[in-house]
């Protein structure tokens, strides 16, 4: 393809093959889309890629994305900060915050336990959210995790690490298929589950 | 969702939104997944799209997609310069190089004529074209327009214009479902084209 020996072309395609759920089509695709709009279309993109990396950090509470110190349910006074809703991944709490039943505030441990992957419990934020518990008169710790075998022993691990603290630990009810992920679920889905948790 | 009040988060998913081929929920992928890569490889993509705009223009000669004066086609020693295969894009280029069947150069109108949409002949590269029938000693123009109604539109009109040249032209086999798009044919029915043209 003598045609496209165009280097900027072809790094540019190649880049956008690297996100999830772009192959050479959307790639090609996008790649002439961004050739057609003005440079300014383009320059904001890139900017906000870079925007993105230069502002986006873990809140210092709970781990949640944020631009400040603490992220905007950490300094919500209407939120119910003794009630923390443990998940995985900071994607969780949007799928969490988007049924609206969520009056508590989270803590995302950034992963889940993986021996096979190298991710012990030291990996995660789970000393963190023992701070929490203890310092902050927590009433109600919910376990979020994902329902995957990963998930579930994570959750387990969370609640033995907890258990002396004398907090309540509860459950996602299984409105989930077991073997999916939270952050596909549907927001019916996930207010089945957040309705029935135990 | 308060969760989400994150500007540069924001920003980012609204931009990749307007992406073709991408909704909200590949932009939320997306997004996440460069908040996980390294500073490196989020710079990597932007650098890529800004270097898009800096460096691709149109070659001089056929208005195929350079980073040069002219295109890696035009310079071609190799290639037969008396035969001219005109698209209406430079996408189009892309999917008949990939049969590897086309020894010739080309030209690219940059679009097809559409009164509808306020597109005349005047808005396409077709003096050019003309010019450089009269110039070069061109043996055969292939007109590989798209096989729509405007595409074939187009054909016409450039046929008209060329006549008083002289010069052979040809069109492409109908192997192409009408209504279809050139950028999306499979490789092996443009082949059947290319050697069934007419």
């Amino acid at each position: 393809m003598a045609a496209l020996r165009i280097q900027a072309l072809e790094r540019l395609m190649e880049e956008l093959q690297k996100l999830p759920g772009i192959g050479a089509r959307s790639a090609e695709r996008v790649t002439f889309h961004l050739l057609r709009s003005s440079t300014d279309e383009a320059r904001a993109l890139a900017d906000a890629i870079i925007r993105l990396k230069q502002t986006i950090r873990h809140c210092r509470t709970c781990y949640n994305l944020t631009d400040q110190e603490r992220c905007a349910v950490c300094v919500d006074p209407r939120r119910d900060h003794r009630q923390i809703w443990v998940v995985e991944q900071p994607k969780d709490v949007l799928a969490l915050e988007a049924t609206g039943l969520v009056e508590g505030s989270y803590h995302v441990l950034m992963g889940h336990i993986a021996p096979l992957e190298g991710v012990g419990p030291g990996d995660l934020t789970i000393e963190a959210l023992r701070d929490r518990v203890r310092r902050e008169g927590i009433c109600e710790v919910i376990l979020a995790t994902n329902p995957t075998i990963e998930g579930d022993g994570t959750a387990l691990h969370v609640q033995s690490i907890l258990e002396p603290l004398g907090v309540k630990t509860t459950r996602l009810a299984r409105g989930l298929a077991v073997g999916s992920q939270l952050e596909y679920a549907t927001t019916a889905m996930l207010e089945a589950a957040i309705r029935e948790r135990k």
